[in-house]
């Protein structure tokens, strides 16, 4: 499959584009880092952003390129902090959400993760994970939100539980494992 | 000035839209209610929303429109949530924020408004007022965060201190003003 070899990630993030490419070799994927900043639209749902990014950029890259927009949504807080998660964790950080949620009972909280497709046309292909906020950060690998989300079913957070464990059920893991369903289809 | 009874703001917050007839009503100037959406960038100046929105629809309308964007920066917070004011008071309410500065001895904070004006070709104006943000939430005129946001030299919240007196001192008054100051020149 030539045009797998040609597929660029956009993103500004070496973290996301490391996972990436460790995920989807596991599939027979290769992809290469495009490092480029784009527009991002105002809005709640992470699929919308992708979305709206992707066809701006097809405009200037030709095919095939995906990008990604991922959100943590806490339930208590409304879906805080969304589509806007890289924001509030650069103004208010992880001890900023855990304050939050300081006295709340209810800890629910998912990940969700949109990729944006670009191979003539825009693709969006979304994973998600639920899980909880955790009393307080730990653990050291992964990046983000990791050190204070414990997905359903494992007791640690996903900065505990190891790029290995996290790469297998991730938000992100899902929904590339959507895309690369959709790319062996063709 | 017959411009001026063309002046459209274009809002879909009727609380915004009567502080800007008062203000705007003092100053000679009328304007009309459109109860227009229209989309924002993401970015974390109220200037560029403001000059992005009058730009995006500046096709769609003709001239003469202004739009506004105003956001509270809580120095503490690294400016949250600024621009994304609106969103984080949807989403953590007044509650979140005073949350957010438990404990914290530096509660200072501005409102800064932008207006982008439309006649032609897109004008941006600023206003900005400092204060700081009370301990708990107190009075019922107003609007937003105007129950806990002290402008400097007043010991009470906006929302205490009344429509009038707001209207004299505030951020969006003092953008209004520079709007104003611009429309007589002309």
């Amino acid at each position: 499959m030539s045009f797998l070899a040609e597929l660029r990630f956009v993103t500004s993030n070496d973290h996301k584009f490391r996972e990436a490419e460790s995920i989807l070799k596991r599939f027979g994927v290769n992809i290469s880092h495009a490092r480029i900043s784009y527009p991002e639209v105002r809005s709640d749902g992470v699929e919308e952003v992708a979305l709206n990014s992707a066809q701006y950029l097809s405009k200037e890259l030709g095919p095939s390129f995906f990008l990604e927009d991922t959100g943590l949504f806490v339930d208590a807080l409304n879906g805080f902090p969304g589509a806007y998660s890289k924001w509030a964790l650069e103004k208010i950080g992880l001890n900023g959400l855990l304050k939050l949620l300081e006295g709340e009972g209810n800890r629910n909280a998912s990940f969700k993760a949109a990729i944006a497709l670009f191979d003539g046309e825009v693709r969006v292909f979304t994973g998600e994970v639920k899980g909880s906020i955790a009393l307080e950060a730990s653990g050291a690998s992964g990046f983000g939100y990791d050190p204070v989300f414990v997905p359903e079913g494992y007791g640690k957070p996903f900065a505990e539980l190891g790029e290995e464990t996290k790469s297998g059920l991730s938000h992100r893991r899902r929904a590339l494992e959507e895309m690369v369903k959709f790319l062996k289809r063709k």
